[in-house]
């Protein structure tokens, strides 16, 4: 039985080095066909934005007994010319987008934070404030962020656990911290005018409870929420249970938090090719935690492998269930294990297409699990 | 073993008196602890729209070893002066928003109707017209209604009961009633041309059958419906089994009726400030009945609790299943039960953040669960 | 036990003759009582746009002791005479697009397609090019499609077979086709720049692998996939698996593939009333796999019936459950099962009223559901 690594950062743990050696260890170890093999690294050649015309001719089935062409099914030549240039600019964005993958921007969000123990209590520091966020390579963001991240550093407690979280609001307008899918007592609830006042500018607030339903939940800022959440002041919030399921016991564990709005279409906090890919060897099992901070359904679609649901909301389902494609509806969190029994690079996205992919090339809600041999 | 009470309206019910009795009753039985029984009373005083500043740091965790701050963290004194001044104005709009909770407006819809007894025939008179509907305080809409409310009068029977409707048509369009998810015969079935003709202005049409599956179903126009339905014309159509499972021993039955469009976001056709309250005492076990009669999602969360989910469109889920944010498509019903185990006043509201709140506060799908001790 | 009729077409094999045909053999065996009879068939009579007025007064319930009226409930006879005159022609408009059902339109996409076997080999040879498309009567809109078809050829292979794809791509733009929910090996995942080069205009492209995962899958493009599959790169590929559970035993096997978008709301490339209505005999079972190629949600709602739901992406449900409202998102496959013991014509469409129905009558996302005695 393996043990779960628990990590922010499977990807960076596992793939020491800079993003070529990333692409060119991913490719060496993934693919196995040669025919694939060299196609792709004709395909990650930075130097050329085509790939060699020798390649295009029925390369995955080389027994192929039907005969292939090219070059001849446009109306004319001239036609076919001037459309081959067209669609060569576009290839080459879409190739320079998949080649920057995955890119280095400035911030990285949902890290696991470790809590300082103050008389056998848990106690997160949690400052939000304004700050500007790179969500792919050059585009800068306003952010509202707790601890400068976005999401928020990710916590995990344990069930029974006493945790405090104290809040400090750096911002210009009034907060709360609402514990989203936590049956906390009323009064933590994190509700101004319900459960508390607002957290004003310039103050610090603390919440203070015993951790109870385990699972994979969130916090976030319950006021002006539709801003605030929308710029950022949201993270993950895990209660990891006393005793573990068989079902859970995985070898990567991954929080894949969903969002649209302010910050366009992101994973953790970032757009495509700044998106981190998930990493597991070959037979591994990972867990990945779908948790939607955004204001629309994000169906998210893993190519190659099926992923079974296990939990919702941190509950878990009567039975698992399989599927490939799993729609995530704001607030919703869905777990699922990936049995990684298929090895390559494999495109993993949201399935409303426009989320992912546009004249340019793929953006936004996209990644990668990358399993390798 | 609690016998079920029915009621379209179980706030009102429970709280006899004006609404400041209302809050004031619900604070009281809802809050444990004395410091948040002291905050939420200072949020309810209506004379004043800031809380005091005493109450700003750490109130929950009078045992915080972590000394706390507040005003010194904004730039500049005068900056922060300014910021906070914009601040509490929002605060303002919030806070007076909440304390008009549950606000008062004319015209209640979903309210249980009784039939005739017509040689043993329940029979529903129900005449659709044109009406002016109060959807928050001051704010008027055109509503298309049935018996003048929105949604239309709750109809319940039992399974097996005859059933008679007899519609009248006093709008300026023709129309037609669809029982959706009752399974008639074809020609019961509302769909003009293709199983009656359309109900023309002035006309009366009559609906006759045998209640057949139960569950929780519809009733609404099929003719023109997306400007019909979006106006008003739709009820809650419940067939009560001939036996019910345990599941279903509850304390409070409740409709929740999702809409969006042209009345703006409602729950039983009203926004909030003017939502109604679920109100359950403190063991007691609630049945939700939700559905969606609106153009988009509403992915309903509850807090402090989870909901288990028995029924989906009248029909039995293989095995009940927990959430805390359930995801309600346009024409699904939902039936959930909440065991009421946690006292407060919970907020309960669409995760779809621009439903439920802007920057002058909450408005539309949101509405609270109270728990009394 | 009875044997699946695999059909991309079920109601043209059933129902040979013309239009007019068709709905007077609908009208006959689907209805039963004989008032309604007579009003279908009033309804359906192309020479009068308007039923006549003796059909108004609860033609459904015969014994009804209840006084109906007509004609009275208008404020003035002036302002009831000319609404009535607006809803006459509303109406008319509505009957109208009701009486074309099913209405002929060039071209016909989802058809079975008939692979050449080449040494064992299950080979499909699929061209992509631009094309005109008739949506709906007299609506051409521009299409990308797969052998001239929207959706393109239903492609049916049995687990274990070898199948063979091979693109020729006629577009300006380059493409690249994946299997969505097939778990393929990585180099025939159809990502370019990740699994291959694009396939480049002009250029022919060969897939080649063995039948995996059984179920109801997809193959579209995934390249510049929000423009080529929005409009119309897309099919079903469905994998017949090696034994059948018995609650696949149907008489009837529909797909219907969701999209919306640059051609419209449509069901299997086709809006109301072009769509292609399902037919069975009263008693026969239905399979339908559903099948969303769009951008939003679609809940698909069937009068008269329930549906239960066996398979989610060619997966199998833990234990089957019923509804009449499928909530469908994109990318996702939900196969469902109709045991057809209702006669008559049950509407079948969406339940984003805007999506099925506008003031001029229904449109887009709606058929029928034709059970005939």
């Amino acid at each position: 039985m393996t043990d779960t690594k628990v990590s922010s950062s499977p990807a960076t743990e596992a793939l020491p080095g800079s993003r070529r050696e990333f692409l060119r260890r991913a490719a060496l170890t993934a693919i196995a066909a040669p025919v694939a093999s060299t196609l792709l690294a004709a395909c990650k050649d930075e130097d050329h934005a085509q790939p060699a015309q020798s390649v295009t001719t029925s390369p995955a089935s080389p027994k192929s007994q039907i005969p292939t062409e090219h070059g001849g099914t446009m109306p004319t030549p001239a036609a076919g010319a001037v459309t081959a240039t067209a669609a060569d600019q576009m290839d080459a964005m879409h190739e320079k987008g998949i080649k920057a993958f995955p890119a280095k921007t400035a911030g990285k969000g949902n890290q696991l934070m470790q809590p300082k123990i103050v008389s056998g209590v848990k106690v997160y520091e949690i400052t939000a404030r304004k700050i500007q966020w790179e969500t792919e390579p050059g585009k800068m963001v306003e952010a509202w962020a707790y601890n400068d991240q976005v999401p928020g550093p990710q916590i995990r407690v344990r069930e029974g656990d006493r945790v405090r979280m104290i809040v400090k609001n750096e911002l210009p307008e009034s907060t709360a911290v609402h514990f989203h899918g936590v049956e906390l007592p009323n009064d933590q609830d994190g509700v101004p005018y319900i459960t508390q006042p607002p957290i004003k500018p310039g103050q610090t607030y603390t919440y203070e409870f015993t951790a109870p339903n385990p699972g994979s939940h969130m916090y976030h800022s319950h006021h002006n929420s539709a801003k605030q959440v929308g710029l950022g002041l949201l993270g993950a919030f895990i209660i990891e249970p006393k005793a573990k399921r068989p079902v859970e016991k995985v070898d990567v564990d991954y929080v894949m938090i969903l969002n649209d709005g302010m910050h366009g279409y992101t994973l953790n906090g970032k757009g495509f090719p700044a998106t981190e890919p998930l990493v597991a060897k070959l037979g591994q099992k990972v867990r990945i935690r779908f948790m939607n901070e955004g204001m629309m359904i994000h169906p998210m679609h893993l190519h190659g492998m099926h992923m079974t649901v296990i939990d919702k909301d941190g509950w878990p389902q009567p039975a698992p269930w399989k599927c490939d494609t799993l729609n995530i509806a704001p607030g919703e969190r869905w777990d699922v294990i990936v049995n990684c029994n298929n090895p390559g690079v494999w495109a993993f996205h949201c399935h409303i297409l426009p989320h992912a992919e546009s004249d340019h090339g793929m953006f936004g809600m996209v990644t990668a699990l990358i399993v390798n041999k």
